[in-house]
């Protein structure tokens, strides 16, 4: 019953999702915990028809909001999970809108750690109405162990002085500013929403640790000379909970180029007020001082600011000024513009 | 050389594998590719009783060679699998004389990756003689996403140049040491060979990489004041393949002091020409550096050489010109002597 019912996002190969998206918010209150809906309005917009929620979720995405049973009378085809919490964990809170959700005629779609067809309510209710669970943070069979050998064609990867900040904003805008400049390019996906964005890529927090830089090296294989692949990264260096996966994505995806992100109003690390963020030149110092050992040549592209906080005239004093500190090409790549411009012309060498 | 101590495992551990001991050596032709068996042999010696292989292994524990037949006549009760591959898989040419263990009437306890059970012709062997398959590189549930709070108590982590090169002998050597000085100490296993030794622990490489700071932290809890857990370092920061391991070992343990362990005639990553080994400086550098983000206060203890392969002068020649070289306490535990005091001193604070 389940084993038919659960796909898993091959590395390589296209994810054929069932859309149109009816993007569901769960009960979450700070819309940074809902990366994932963001994400897919900004990036597949023309995919997404609406959105629902749990009770006591206050997030929106600024599109309809509509029962499951209108969505599906208005053409949606399943319901994706637009929450990513920490742990990965389907909350109780979620199952019976995820239900309903199925009784209407909608298939799931999850990025969660834990699979859909473990929760016994949903698993019935799949069984009951025929619809698919599908879960996209299923690493592909056939992972090896890193070798650590150089491969051809050219990477960059971005790296953040946090979680959550732009680093999948900032890569699916490099790969599309190259690719309008002629640049072969592919976008890397390496996180749930990034998977479901491109269509594939690799659940990097969901392999196992002894084959997570293995699975960056198979995400990123060798290409031409003149291709690059523009890799989205996960979590950060400085982050407690989360190194070790950046770690891995840094060492297997051996970049040429980084491309540092930052949110310049941001503090301290996400939900642990008692860690300072770390400053971009220590992020810089530390990745290129780490990335060295799989490529010799890694270097600073620049840096990428998230200014979704700011207003157009703050953005561009905070990127104006960190670029002269820094000495470095700094932009908002969603803002893009002639410092934008710039970054690329960095990176690109 | 080693005396027979059997190291106490945690209270909370309570892995009851069925011994004697018959030692699986594989096909293996390098020492190196053996260390299951050989921490076996030094560690539980006492319940090691033979050792057997498959075609074209040439490696010995020293121990008698026996048939599982013969070996089942003396009184063993489980073959383990003594070699640790590259990538855990279950090799082919082992599984006919797994077989005949299980025929022989001996359980089959394994450290791989793959499950014993995922291997058709055990599970049906097992199925037929009623003997059990145990796999002790399965993570406990429960396992959350790292927090970075800082925990009570003392930690040491064993952290090295290279894989294999003795980090998992140091950290038993300094527990049964400090325990022999009266400190209240627990050795905290953190892969297959030590989770066997200890009779619990926390498999780290087989822990989903999202999760793998958060193993290391349930691993290590809140203890009292006087109290020091001695953790098993796993991989290198400075190896392409496992450096995510080794730094969700170091985030998730918060130590309060590292111990680097080397093997002074090894000039390369173990199995990777192209990878030169980093120098013992730069290995305290940045594990120092790294390890700030969850101890500010973490400093290295010293230096445990692997001089195994060196005759007694030499390796007291190499350990006193280390010594003087880096200001460091240098020592190797397996040799003991006056050295090994002053490392454990400079450990104790």
């Amino acid at each position: 019953m389940l084993a038919q019912a659960t796909i898993a996002a091959p590395a390589d190969a296209g994810l054929a999702l069932p859309s149109p998206y009816l993007l569901f918010l769960g009960d979450a209150t700070q819309a940074s915990y809902a990366k994932t809906a963001f994400g897919l309005r900004d990036w597949s917009g023309d995919r997404c028809l609406g959105e629902f929620a749990a009770p006591g979720g206050t997030v929106t995405t600024g599109l309809p909001r509509l029962t499951p049973v209108a969505a599906r009378a208005r053409g949606a085809c399943a319901a994706v999970i637009g929450v990513a919490v920490e742990g990965g964990q389907i909350a109780e809170s979620w199952i019976l809108p995820l239900v309903e959700a199925l009784d209407a005629g909608l298939d799931l779609v999850s990025g969660m750690h834990q699979r859909l067809s473990d929760v016994p309510a949903l698993a019935a209710a799949a069984a009951r109405t025929g619809r698919r669970l599908i879960d996209v943070r299923v690493p592909p069979p056939g992972i090896e162990v890193a070798t650590g050998r150089k491969r051809s064609g050219q990477r960059l990867l971005t790296v953040g002085t946090d979680c959550a900040l732009g680093k999948k904003y900032a890569a699916l805008a490099l790969a599309r500013a190259f690719a309008a400049r002629g640049v072969d390019v592919d976008f890397r996906a390496t996180g749930q929403t990034g998977i479901m964005i491109a269509g594939g890529g690799m659940p990097l927090d969901a392999v196992v640790s002894d084959f997570a830089a293995g699975a960056a090296e198979m995400l990123s294989p060798d290409a031409a000379d003149g291709h690059w692949d523009v890799i989205e990264g996960q979590g950060s260096l400085f982050h407690p909970s989360y190194a070790a996966v950046s770690l891995a994505l840094l060492h297997g995806s051996q970049p040429d180029v980084v491309v540092v992100c930052h949110d310049p109003t941001r503090t301290h690390i996400m939900g642990l007020p008692g860690f300072v963020l770390p400053s971009i030149a220590t992020v810089i110092d530390q990745t290129l001082a780490l990335g060295r050992l799989t490529n010799p040549a890694v270097r600073c592209g620049g840096v990428a600011f998230n200014t979704a906080a700011l207003d157009a005239d703050a953005a561009a004093a905070v990127i104006a000024r960190e670029s002269d500190r820094l000495g470095l090409a700094v932009a908002d790549p969603i803002r893009g513009g002639p410092t934008f411009d710039a970054l690329i012309a960095a990176c690109l060498g």
